[in-house]
């Protein structure tokens, strides 16, 4: 997807939204990966100090008003979706904001929900670029955990962009009997925390995903808003990869772009039965750190 | 390192690794990572019955007498490395085997030992290729777990082959602050569980190490033997990986070969504090399957 703007109203941007479901559809697509906060720009690259001035970029009900056209053409044409987007929710007297994704089946039934775990960035700004990363400002940690949901294409694991980085999540994931993974993300070109090569920034982001798929034997499926928005520009490259670690679509305009490809939902089972038969060649009493330590500890 | 065949003595192999090192210490290294099994051919390729016909390939003592003249050259030369070699050893009147390796230090210090963890393959012969994959037929599993060790280049974790392709592995040595990982392997061009195109091995190899590399911050010190023993043709490709997931040595002839690199021991701090800062970022609650279950279990 590209860029949205500030200014952009979410009616527009859903009808963008509509316009490539309806693009996938035309080509066979039985679901469809949306990006991270599709609905919105990506905002927590702003500062803001109440919640009046950012209550505007989160969603409330589901679907919510804005969401709504997206949800009943979906519905209409059979095609089920993942969808990123702010969430604002009031649970027990309390409101709470998260980045959360959903996934809705071809017949319109809500199949799961995920709420960001791996927040990135800062909750105070650093002031070190002409833009700021404040998702742990905004959102709180997601407090559903990482879960599967059976769908008619098989069994469906989502994270959100960060989340992506850390093998932690696929393999929880894969753990439950993931086959795709699907995910949104928004990562800049420029890492606002150290001077580093621009090209590592797409590296990094496949290496993530090619290795995550190979790792577990599914697809991914990783859809990002690329172009600048209003100026500050991210580096798109969303993919299709197969459960062999290869990628096979891969978006490389900075706009609207639709990357289809017909899944073979059958080739991650021979990874999944041997190299990596998790059944017969894990050796959890070797992982215990993973779980009991959080942070680095060095023993002199 | 080239192919050692079955009729190559342990004397004329350990001349080969003499001859590597001090290729290495002339153009300034200061360590060097060798093979897993680098005294002998891949022999769990090869169905044997008993303990005689296969001990052959073992090791007794630490140094063993075939080691001997290697250990003896890199202390003479000040050069620390990593040696990998199948370890028999009788501790409390029972005999064990492992696919072990050791790291010595520059003065002849012996750092550490590694029991490989996550042996591939099977115990029995599955006569589907004109070789099996027998680790678990002729080795324990490793019981000493993944640890780290301080050496004078920094904080070294070591691991064995297939436990490259295992995120767990990496994670568990980054976790007590490994700055260095360094590995021996053997990996066949031919996948004997499946018909799988041969691009795809090296394609996995490269995947697994880059992203190790990456994920945490470290470097990777990644050592095969290629070419083909008696006809077994392996895939090579031995690498060092820069912690930001570049590959910046990478082997490319089916012999003896030295690559080197100059390691800047710092580059890996910044994506340690930053986007890989375990203790601000990772959220232990969440991956609680990784550590409580060892195969898929699938909920309805």
């Amino acid at each position: 997807m590209g860029p949205v703007h500030l200014n952009d109203t979410k009616e527009a941007t859903v009808a963008r939204l509509i316009g490539m479901l309806r693009e996938a559809h035309g080509r066979g697509a039985k679901w469809v990966t949306f990006p991270e906060l599709a609905l919105t720009t990506f905002f927590p690259r702003y500062i803001y100090e109440t919640p009046q001035e950012y209550d505007r970029f989160f969603e409330e009900g589901l679907p919510s008003p804005a969401m709504l056209p997206l949800f009943e053409t979906a519905k209409a044409l059979g095609v089920g979706f993942y969808l990123g987007f702010a969430e604002k929710v009031t649970e027990g007297g309390e409101t709470h904001r998260y980045n959360t994704c959903v996934l809705v089946g071809p017949d319109g039934t809500l199949l799961g929900k995920y709420r960001k775990v791996h927040l990135p960035g800062t909750k105070d700004p650093l002031h070190k670029a002409n833009f700021e990363h404040l998702e742990k400002r905004y959102f709180e940690v997601g407090d559903l955990g990482f879960n599967t949901f059976k769908s008619p294409i098989g069994r469906i694991g989502m994270c959100i962009c960060n989340d992506r980085r850390w093998p932690e999540t696929f393999r929880v994931m894969a753990l439950q009997g993931a086959e795709i993974f699907m995910l949104g993300y928004n990562t800049p070109t420029l890492n606002i925390h150290h001077p580093e090569p621009a090209h590592l920034r797409a590296l990094h982001h496949r290496l993530s995903i090619e290795s995550a798929a190979y790792q577990n034997g599914a697809w991914v499926l990783a859809a990002a808003k690329c172009g600048a928005e209003d100026g500050f520009a991210m580096i798109g490259g969303s993919a299709i990869v197969a459960p062999t670690g290869e990628t096979v679509a891969y978006a490389v305009s900075e706009e609207d772009e639709v990357i289809t490809h017909a899944c073979d939902m059958e080739l991650g089972e021979y990874i999944r039965r041997s190299v990596f038969d998790f059944a017969r060649h894990r050796r959890i009493e070797h992982y215990g750190l993973i779980t009991s330590q959080t942070g680095v500890e060095i023993a002199e």
